[in-house]
């Protein structure tokens, strides 16, 4: 039972945060239009996992990744920059598949990514993955690797083992039914998941994706009725509602000026373990982790130069 | 039974050459290496059976093209292009999966694709691919579709309604286990294949995929004892050895100026096609698609601009 006001006891361990999942390019065109004459794009490093590590290693606890990527040259590329990163990369299986890839092309409209899943959903549970699963106070993970099996198989035996060993669960409940593989409730899986996890942070989207629409306090519900122990619902610019059954609090937003949306939510995911792992209460690592993501919003980029927690926390005067 | 020396009588119809299959998007690194500072990549209109329609279309004969794309920018994009270039597009299926990819990354070595195969393989056979195949002279198709279902289903209806409306069947037999669906023994069912068509255009690495090593004449026996009718089997700068079992004869190459050769075998297909539509002998028309692709070779690009097909004819003094 979480207490808001409490910090979260961790066992001694050699990694803070193990993040498991999807590693990929995202595929991403210069100019606007379908139409447009140039035909130029460029590759990015993608995959919420990753950026949540690596953001994470950038405010000061350690971390690590577990994702699958082909043995193909956009695979090679991608540990590159991993380790460019600093990462280690012993956790990055290299598997008989094409590295998935999302192609954006961007337009005035709402830009429809467009999914090329492969590698990424042949993430398998092995002796690698289950050592810095069982050396980990955290480990996190979202729908993609549960959206397809065989990952999905892996994140099922990730979630037993953590239960077993006392590694704090953290799920991003993002559905979306066109990461899903087809003809199957996925709406129907993710509930299944989130009594398993210890906390949640949906979007309201994400939300109304699983339930249909509602207020933040009925969806908080709803998830609530599910057997979520923490959900964090994020608002976009009404901040986030927080709760525990017991105890619900508001949080506003801390962000003053938004360059680029992408990547906020990652940063507050990585703000948010950096401040339970360095001891401060649910309370302070919900604000710490809220101004890392307004921290964030004034770059673009899904993964900025992040300085470590304790600078954000002084410019934010927390 | 063909002779080389004999033109092949074709009924009047609507429409001259078909092809069937994969309609890609080619996204290719501008610059070299995978470690590149660069990542820079353009996406390019792909696909052979659409490379063979274009030009055809450029050298004088009517052609039309039956391929499954995604209901993306990406479909939308090939959609626009094959317009442009003077195409219909009604034989173009808009599926629910992602417009297939293949991403190549430049490099001093082999460069090595990297396939998304998707809305490719989901090609229906359809109404409208029954009666612009009923009023076509020629069908044509190569690997892709077969390598997978449910597009194989379509092509082997394709074979079943060619053969009783007469329609001539040629068979790219470019068998290569990276685009073939894991599991299976393709080499297998692209020999069951060739009994069923009517003329096949093999390299020498796509017969030894299937064979082994062999010489040329060895190589084009054990097309022949499958059931091979016509085999213009293709040796590079050496040209080609043509056999019907009776006849076989030798082509030299027409090339003198490589700048690229991509794009040269489906030049020599469309010159080939519109020359036996145009009514010259077998003998002949192997001269004229071998014309063409010499002509092809000397630019840059997959699809180049073809004069029509009397223009090269003249400039190869045939």
């Amino acid at each position: 039972m979480f207490k808001l006001g409490e910090t979260i006891p961790f066992e001694d361990k050699a990694n803070d945060v193990l993040t498991v999942g999807e590693l990929l390019v995202d595929m991403i065109s210069n100019e606007y239009g379908e139409d447009t004459v140039s035909d130029g794009y460029t590759r990015y490093f993608g995959g919420s996992p990753s950026n949540i590590a690596i953001n994470a290693g950038k405010l000061g606890i350690r971390s690590h990744v577990a994702s699958a990527v082909g043995r193909d040259s956009l695979g090679n590329y991608l540990i590159n920059r991993l380790q460019s990163a600093g990462m280690a990369t012993s956790g990055i299986q290299q598997v008989d598949d094409s590295t998935s890839m999302v192609v954006i092309t961007k337009s005035q409209a709402t830009p429809v990514p467009i999914f090329y899943r492969a590698a990424d959903y042949r993430l398998e549970y092995n002796e690698a993955l289950e050592q810095a699963l069982i050396h980990s106070r955290i480990v996190h993970f979202s729908c993609w690797p549960i959206s397809r099996t065989p990952s999905r198989r892996a994140v099922e035996r990730v979630i037993q083992t953590a239960r077993k060993h006392k590694v704090l669960i953290g799920f991003d409940p993002n559905y979306h039914p066109s990461i899903w593989q087809k003809g199957e409730d996925g709406v129907a899986y993710v509930k299944s998941i989130i009594p398993k996890v210890d906390i949640i942070k949906p979007s309201e989207d994400d939300a109304e994706r699983l339930f249909g629409p509602g207020t933040p306090e009925e969806q908080i519900a709803r998830f609530l009725a599910l057997g979520a122990k923490l959900v964090i619902l994020t608002l976009g610019k009404d901040g986030a509602l927080v709760s525990t059954g017991n105890e619900t609090m508001s949080f506003a937003t801390k962000a003053t000026q938004i360059e680029d949306t992408t990547g906020a939510g990652d940063a507050f995911w990585s703000g948010f373990y950096t401040a339970i792992i360095k001891g401060y209460t649910l309370t302070e690592a919900l604000e710490l982790g809220s101004a890392v993501s307004a921290y964030k919003l004034k770059f673009t980029g899904a993964v900025v130069d992040l300085p470590a927690l304790a600078v954000i926390k002084q410019q934010f005067n927390l």
